[in-house]
């Protein structure tokens, strides 16, 4: 292939996307509700395929050496393959968010303004590893009206094209528009490139993966994306802290599932609390055998059983059983420190001083801020939103978990009779 | 100046940028208020001032051969100036939406969420000519809670230091933090492309300009842009329309003013009242001598009188007395060309059928979409925004007239009394 035959290659499938959209812009909840239930059924029905194939990316994931949990992502079995299609049936359950008027009103010469939720168009999601995103990102896009072109990683690509034509053929059997679930079949960086310049046919593009990936499609991209990077996450032992509560809170945000965006990176504890509080949690992740990395104050309350702490780790998504620990001498600081390094995904307070909480939720510039709850609450499933396509860690068009509002966009429909200007 | 040192004085506004969001993102709606007051009476008391370096302008125009519309968009006279102050004094009456809750809700375990208005953080706005922009953009964004880079172009430069050196001047005695408002004083494109990839400081990039400016922000930015492009807006003259006040809301779509974006520019007509209706209109626009371009359809109505539309015509934004003109076999005709053709800026259709103007609401993909109204309130003011920064041709985050809600972001907030996972 000559990287014109790749780039127009994608272009057709991004012309063919776009004429897609506009059709299922105006497809009913229950139509979609029915395609829907079509894919889950012909998902189900192409168990032994999908296996069949996902054995070949795992066959050349192990001899290109990948480590057993990379090896453990990329895995599908009965169980996994029946989870993908429930999943769908889930989506199908959700209440669909085209239509809904977010707000109304009638201007002095009588013309009524109304706000109204519609699709964003033609969605690009680019991804790494796990096979199964190939199947949640297109349902949750098919469901908010929008066609989508996936760009999956190499090491999944024959479960994600099996996948991917299980999902447009039981899609077509319920009238599923040609064009709007495609895989493009190319993995290389050039691939994510030509669908950057694509703007006449791509209306967003979501990136999941690493930073190499994310920065390439940031740098490329003529259209808007919608990050979901990483999470260095705080967590903020104020002086009046329940000390209980801290240890159980603080415990969970950090082990949990220490592999996560929305897990603890950097612990701040008040000074005043900082000699009861870290033998305490200390002690807690113990267990776990957390790795503690900790400032002065910190190495001389827990006698040098620790790490130090440098200036990187305050800066490091450990995503780990590593911890990064700070004395400080005040609410502010804590407050300068999260707003210094923080990534803006989440950070929490332990308090029981109503003030120095609202305080901490009203000035930091975090998607997500937390008063006496774990980081860990902040993921679409746990905020009610049924199913999430991500964490957005950018401040425009949606912040936070994105769950099916979050994949559409509005238009003003005006009506009249006869004003003029 | 060198590149690098261009580049060195840009960051370290940004970086001053950054800092005053922060300080502004928690200023009250009294405080804020307070500095747009204390800017407006400051702006009146340099008008001499203003308009001297506005003298400057305007003889470099001249010498520059600048035809006399643009000179007269450029100059400032004793009216112009207190406009732009009564303009400040305005914005500081509109209600403040930094802080508004925009949802709330409890989960199961008794976590409440609630999704709160916040500013964006720090906006770039590159703009071209009219030196009110400077004004009228940097107070929006404040009243916002937003820090503003301003980045004007050559042919003001003198009129937009002065304006922005009062609005500094007249905030700071009322606490506007330093680096909330900042103009830069390069006016190359260099400047503009270190601008679109200052990502670590710039939240957001507006550009308002021609094609040019918006394409060269679009292919450097690497943070988010919301672009104010060009209006190509239709109006449709159904079957079913009544013709009295099809001919009073097409006339007012193209003649109103012309040279605005809401500007109405392809007329279509249903063949079953093409006959009786384009003459109406046509004599219409014989008073402002509107040169109307149609197909055959048209030509052979109009007998011949009018140039032919070619297909140039159909992708051309006049911003003139200039119009294209179609006859179309259905409603279905109309909505497929407008969907091809379209800036999905603003479109209307005429008619009495309620069916045949719901479909047309419904399946077009424009930002505005009226039933027999004109384009022309495509607008902030006439929306009831109170101020507009613009209209957005984006889909994402604000997408039409944009006013103070659509210049803030949101931030997911969390109380709970120790909940974990």
């Amino acid at each position: 292939m000559t990287p014109e035959t790749v780039k127009e290659e994608i272009y057709a499938m991004g012309k063919k996307a776009k004429q897609a959209a506009h059709r299922l812009s105006i497809l009913s909840e229950a139509q979609k509700n029915e395609i829907l239930c079509s894919m889950a059924v012909e998902l189900r029905a192409k168990t032994a395929e999908i296996i069949a194939e996902n054995l070949k990316d795992l066959e050349a994931a192990e001899e290109k050496g990948l480590s057993d949990a990379m090896v453990d992502r990329l895995r599908l079995d009965e169980a996994r393959v029946d989870a993908i299609a429930a999943g769908i049936e889930k989506v199908a359950t959700l209440p669909d968010p085209v239509g809904n008027v977010l707000d109304k009103w009638t201007r002095p010469n009588g013309i009524e303004i109304e706000q109204v939720r519609v699709p964003i168009g033609v969605i690009g999601i680019i991804y790494e590893s796990r096979p199964n995103v190939t199947s949640d990102a297109a349902v949750l896009c098919l469901k908010s009206g929008n066609a989508t072109i996936l760009r999956g990683g190499s090491e999944a690509i024959h479960s994600n094209r099996i996948i991917a034509q299980a999902l447009q053929e039981g899609g077509a059997k319920a009238g599923l528009p040609e064009g709007a679930i495609q895989l493009i079949p190319f993995t290389d960086r050039a691939s994510v490139n030509v669908m950057a310049g694509m703007d006449e046919y791509l209306d967003l593009i979501i990136p999941r993966g690493g930073t190499a990936l994310i920065n390439a499609v940031v740098t490329a991209a003529r259209m808007p994306v919608i990050k979901h990077y990483n999470g260095i996450c705080h967590a903020y032992v104020d002086s009046e802290a329940d000390i209980a509560m801290a240890v159980e809170v603080v415990d969970n945000t950090k082990t949990q599932k220490p592999s996560v965006c929305n897990a603890m990176e950097t612990l701040l504890v008040h000074e005043s609390v900082a000699e009861v509080f870290i033998p305490q949690i200390a002690d807690e992740w113990l267990k776990h055998e957390v790795e503690i990395r900790g400032d002065e104050a910190t190495q001389e309350i827990l006698g040098g059983r620790i790490e130090v702490a440098t200036e990187e780790d305050w800066t490091t998504e450990y995503l780990d059983y590593v911890v990064s620990v700070k004395v400080v001498k005040s609410l502010d600081e804590a407050i300068a420190h999260i707003n210094e390094y923080s990534s803006q995904h989440s950070e929490v307070i332990i308090t029981e001083n109503k003030a120095n909480a609202e305080r901490f939720l009203n000035e930091l510039d975090s998607a997500c801020v937390f008063h006496n709850a774990s980081t860990r609450f902040s993921d679409g499933e746990e905020f009610g939103f049924g199913a999430e396509i991500g964490i957005s860690t950018d401040k425009l068009h949606a912040r936070g978990p994105m769950g099916l509002k979050e994949l559409t966009s509005y238009q003003y429909r005006i009506r009249g009779n006869g004003q003029v200007r």
